[in-house]
Formats: structure tokens, C-alpha cells, sequence
């Protein structure tokens, strides 16, 4: 399997209706991109200090399934209307498990 | 459930060597720390460009589990011994799923 991690830094003055929306649209991509193997998404719980805001854990069976997600159009109109116009920093990483 | 994601980037010039060490003593942690749920770490696929260095998705029953695993001297020795000298950037979340 292949694990995608992406976690954000949101910009000051992000609200929480670019949030809602931008969760919504995200709870939308299993259903829309088949090769989602599972995908989870939240805010920080605010246990320790330092963190980011944002993080999004997805699998997919392989490395081709994660380039078909990355290049979706419906993940690409998400990225474009509810992450872009909100997002400070952004740190990402792929890696093979099991 | 709580799941735990951190992303390194390392310092140049970290080794082969000092990774392998690393991931042997994170391997280790499960059987040392029962609060663990799920623990799945790795190198980064190259699959994207920029992308962080390595990655750690743990999981935990609740926020007070993950305190534990977070305190525990098994985790802070593996943080101070095996992850200080190379680390250069760390980004971190926690968030509720499910």
C-alpha cells in the first residue's frame, strides 16, 4: 500500500465557513475517485504546541492509484477553490507500507 | 481514535546508516509502548517533488493514549538519540477520526 500525507498551515483570516466547505469537498473525493483506498482528514486536536492546522491521511494500492488521485480533476477543483486561497505552509510525503 | 502524523526533513549529510538505526528503534516502539494502535512510518517514494523526507502515521485509542506514547522515555530516547542529530524540519498533527 501506499500512504499520502499532506498536513497545512491555513493563512490568517481563514474562517471556519472555508473550512466547512473545504471539508465537505474533501468528503466528497472517496466517492468520486475509486482508487481512494481510505482517506481521512481533520483539524489539530490542539494537544501539543507547534503544530499545524490541517492534515489528510489517504491509501492507495499503489503508487499509479495515488498519481490517478493526485491528477483528478475533482481533487485538482478542491486544491484550486478550497485549499489554495487559504493555505500558508504545506508539507507532503508519500511512503510504501506493509 | 486519535491518529498521530510527523514529517521530518533531514540535515545534509545524514547517512544510511543513522536512518537504518532510526527506523530498527522505531520498529521497536510498538512492542515497548501498548497505548499504540497503529504504527506505520517510512521514506518518502519520490514521487512528487518537495515532498518531506519521512513520515509517521500512529494511531491511538484517545488523546490520553497518545499523551503516553508522547512521554514515554522508549519515544523520547528514539527522539533524542536517533532523530535530533539529523533532523532540520518537523511538521506535526493530531486529529480525531472516525
Amino acid at each position: 500500500m501506499l500512504r499520502h500525507v499532506v498536513l497545512f498551515t491555513w493563512a490568517e483570516g481563514t474562517t471556519g465557513e472555508q473550512l466547512e466547505r473545504l471539508t465537505t469537498r474533501l468528503a466528497e473525493l472517496p466517492g468520486l475517485i475509486p482508487e481512494i483506498e481510505s482517506f481521512d482528514f481533520g483539524s489539530d486536536a490542539e494537544i501539543n504546541e507547534g503544530n499545524h492546522d490541517f492534515g489528510i491521511v489517504a491509501e492507495f494500492a499503489d503508487r499509479d492509484s495515488f498519481v490517478v488521485y493526485r491528477d483528478h480533476p475533482a481533487h485538482q477543483a478542491v486544491i484550486k477553490e478550497c485549499i489554495a486561497p487559504i493555505r500558508d505552509q504545506r508539507a507532503a510525503l508519500q511512503f510504501e507500507t506493509g
